[in-house]
């Protein structure tokens, strides 16, 4: 019944091996990209405390204006430079971000260019918008993973967008700082779009504040999108609260684009942000340290195992991962996993032909969580 | 900046008064569709209850089970059909029905029919699909609206979608049963898409349950899409969450789409609108009580003042009225109304060339407020 455009459209084969699982509470699941810990107490008592003022009443569309000064300060001071509040947008979730600025950039038959393996939505959603999607892999040794800028540069010759996901999902894949100069430097001669999903960017683990970004060089006129979401850093996933910093002149559109998508995020999911925000680095450096440990631990455990490829991803919050002679077909692996092993990972496929071979197994989890899915791993394989 | 299609996407021009009035606060609002209530205290408790449950992850696109069943048995009891739960989608908000729909089904140069005047949205939302949108204007006489169904009906021949809005937003007319009838078996000839925007069904005021529908004759295979909402009926607005019932095969696509959108509803939002569920008709009728007796009040007083033109609405919460001499440009005349007088009516512009000469008041206000509205209209009409 979907329109014709779309009747080809990928379902999520991470979904679908989790509907694998169901019903099963013997599987230790790590397929989804989602910590263990609730949001802070002190995140959801703001939330708590607006419902208690009667803050139940529609917000604007470009999001409370205290918010968007609070993320303003918060970019800016992160980044070193100085972004105002005018080009903020508060957005219903990082995903939501993205469907906005693709929205508001994307005519039919435009032609956007993505660095891949990624997580599907960022594929998909370009799609939505009837635009054609040229996909530019990474290459790949003894499990680290690399850009061919080059072969990048090529591919978005003609291009109306050009979408980078680092640190990435599914591989953690981090863009280097000259990479992203030189991108930004052809985007703008070219007059192409670029769209930064910076969903990741405070989860690196080599003593940064943040991942490589031109965030700090872009001006409110230049054609760049960087889009966030709350999710990741302040483990505020079930919110559903993410922003874009977009030009200046983009913005007053944007306002139009929420209008006929979801008009406005709660106001008392956005007094939650502004509290997450006013507590400053303290939470997001304890995720930060809480996530390098777990990294540290299990790539080491799994680098132990005999016929495991993985390499230790800088940014992001998955290992990705191959097992000589078992995962070549990614999803029967996992689904094997599931069934025989009660491990849950996501298949590499879902994440596009490019991550056929591979696993994705997300670490924001407990340290024992962790080292029972390598014993079970190692009973699987053992037992084969 | 926006993409070429989208360049003559009209502003808000609701919002564009609003600017007008904007930090003055001597101003009696009634511009937005908006109660002055917030939402019930037992609905709020339940949200704070489960943020204190630690309820901050990631839930299912379609949505909790047990609120889509919810919603299932109460849309079946309401309208005396039985719906299962495969045919519910949970969504972030009811605009957000309305463009996941679009979404899902419209294809570039899809045409979309859609009664007018009418909120603006329904028009706009098709149009960022890349459709082609054919308005069919009511009719009015002394201030009542009425639909040519055979114009409706020519109108929708060959086209893709005809999207009705019933009672409608801004002007209250309500589409009959024999019409709503005739237009389904229509669209069932000619495989056309029946969205209804039924977010005002229960905001009837002759003491049924609902507004007319064809939702208890449809199958889970009619090409009949439902877009509803929490925010009228339960006093929730600011909550954004909606729902849509749609044909059972459309529903599995529709997770897809979702995904790419906000990618599911915060767990908390949905156990409040539990809650709205489980409180049965009562918040519902109180509702309507209270509505009624405001629009009883409002319109009876307007059309006590010379010149004024307006019919009691049989449904939704806006009088749409005119004044001879004076409204004709809507615009102007509700600029002049925030400036000279205090009062702030939204434009009849504001929902197409249909509206223009009327002005739209939200009636979901105290007496008090409505009458000192009434006292500012007559003084500037008398001081001109």
């Amino acid at each position: 019944m979907l329109r014709t455009s779309l009747q080809d459209l990928p379902a999520s084969r991470i979904r679908e091996l989790a509907n694998v699982g169901l019903g099963r509470d013997d599987v230790v699941k790590f397929w989804f990209g989602e910590g263990d810990l609730p949001t802070p107490d002190f995140i959801r008592a703001a939330a708590k405390d607006s419902l208690d003022a009667g803050e139940t009443f529609y917000a604007s569309n470009l999001g409370l204006p205290e918010l968007r000064a609070a993320i303003a300060a918060y970019v800016s001071r992160l980044h070193g430079t100085r972004i105002g509040e005018e080009r903020i947008v508060v957005t219903s979730s990082g995903v939501n971000a993205l469907a906005l600025t693709c929205q508001s950039l994307i005519d039919p038959g435009d032609r956007v260019v993505v660095v891949t393996p990624v997580w599907p939505n960022l594929t998909s959603i370009p799609r939505l918008m009837n635009a054609q999607v040229t996909r530019v892999p990474l290459s790949c040794t003894d499990g680290c993973f690399e850009l061919d800028l080059d072969r990048l540069l090529e591919a978005a010759a003609g291009a109306r967008m050009v979408i980078v996901n680092s640190p990435g999902n599914p591989t953690g894949w981090t863009m280097a700082q000259p990479q992203w100069d030189a991108l930004l430097a052809s985007c703008r001669r070219r007059g192409t779009w670029l769209l930064a999903d910076d969903a990741y960017e405070r989860l690196v683990y080599d003593g940064s504040m943040h991942a490589p970004s031109v965030i700090g060089q872009v001006g409110a006129e230049d054609r760049y999108v960087s889009a966030n979401t709350f999710s990741k850093a302040w483990t505020m996933t079930g919110w559903r609260l993410g922003w874009v910093v977009a030009p200046s002149p983009l913005v007053g559109e944007f306002a139009k684009i929420v209008e006929f998508n979801t008009s406005c995020a709660p106001v008392f999911v956005q007094r939650a942000a502004l509290a997450a925000l006013a507590a400053g680095e303290a939470p997001i450096q304890a995720t930060v340290a809480r996530l390098r440990a777990a990294r540290d631990r299990l790539v080491g455990n799994l680098q132990r195992i005999p016929g495991v490829e993985v390499a230790s991803p800088p940014g992001a919050m998955y290992a990705f991962l191959r097992i000589r002679g078992r995962s070549e077909d990614s999803f029967a692996c996992a689904k094997a996993l599931v069934e025989e092993a009660g491990l849950g990972l996501a298949p590499g496929i879902a994440f596009g032909a490019e991550g056929e071979g591979w696993l994705r197994w997300c670490f924001a989890a407990t340290t024992e969580l962790l080292d029972e899915g390598v014993a079970r791993l190692r009973g699987w394989l053992g037992s084969r």
